[in-house]
């Protein structure tokens, strides 16, 4: 398969990119990593890169970030960073995707436990997983409709973040990396669509 | 209690209005109706609204929008309508409430049913009130830690409605007003804070 993975360098990304390159034609993307580059805060730079890389078997996005701050400090500034990167950086993929994906092809989004499982400081983490999860069981009959699978996986804490994120995650048991990067082998290969793809 | 109803004079907020009068100082906020005016797509419009009425024991709000739509014909643009009136619009009102809710007081807002239960051209509409829903389990430990609470009520198609969006929710039982209007009822009156309240 002809994988394009946005985030491919990153903490998740990378593993999910060494799982699949053996058997798979892996294009990683980053804003200023990777094979090709893309800012996914911006859907012009989405739109180029898709038309750079043509049709497409599969995307997998593990990008997007959000500000963590305590709630009575967030504005409607620092929500809107967050839309703009983690929430519609992904959903603008997602929906430029369907222009370029061949038959049976499916994207993979990433939400997180935050939707569920809520931290101090972590409130535009919850809303904008909530809002990941409410897309992909929005979008999932669209995507049907045109052959299509979309899944979203939602890590909790993984491993490899704990030493530096563990303190704002009291009490959380972090997540085995070979776990989460199942999950997106899961999205990617199974007829799992409009699933959130919960990894604990 | 003295209660901002900020949609208090739409389908489902007039109804909540009626239901309360009698034994509250209800004071209905709209766009261009109810007691006082207020643009929610405009985070100073907010600020100033407050301002104007002080401190106050609740705010329920039953206002906000999104685009209705096919996803393949959805842009950036349009889930920016939705993110800015009934995502961040409720968002920012929660935000606002906090600094002049008095001990005791409580936030309730509106998601609604296609978070989970989704229907062709609601994508928009799922992913916004995913996004509620991930904000109220987010924000309800600041709210406590400052002796607030906050809720959303989330209703399926309500009967008042059915006539007009039937067609957009083929299959679905339309919930009855009365028990709508329960779910702001008891989000006001009981110890619940972080639910989704769902009415179906």
């Amino acid at each position: 398969m002809k994988i394009l993975l946005i985030g491919g360098t990153g903490t998740i990304g990378s593993k999910v990119a060494e799982r699949l390159k053996s058997e798979n034609d892996i294009i990683t993307a980053g804003s200023s990593s990777g094979d090709v580059q893309a800012d996914i805060t911006d859907p012009n730079s989405i739109k180029t890169l898709f038309k750079k890389i043509g049709s497409i078997d599969a995307v997998i996005v593990t990008a997007g970030s959000a500000p963590v701050k305590p709630l009575p400090e967030s504005t409607n500034q620092n929500f809107l960073q967050g839309i703009k990167s983690k929430m519609m950086g992904q959903i603008n993929v997602a929906l430029t995707a369907m222009d370029y994906l061949n038959d049976g092809g499916s994207v993979t989004l990433t939400s997180g436990i935050l939707a569920e499982d809520p931290i101090p400081q972590g409130t535009i983490l919850s809303t904008i997983n909530g809002a990941i999860n409410g897309f992909v069981i929005g979008a999932n009959g669209d995507f049907l409709q045109q052959g299509f699978r979309i899944n979203a996986v939602s890590p909790a804490l993984v491993e490899d973040s704990a030493d530096e994120l563990s303190d704002f995650f009291p009490g959380h048991t972090p997540a085995k990396m070979e776990h989460v990067v199942n999950g997106y082998e899961k999205s990617l290969k199974t007829f799992l669509t409009g699933e959130i793809i919960k990894i604990s």
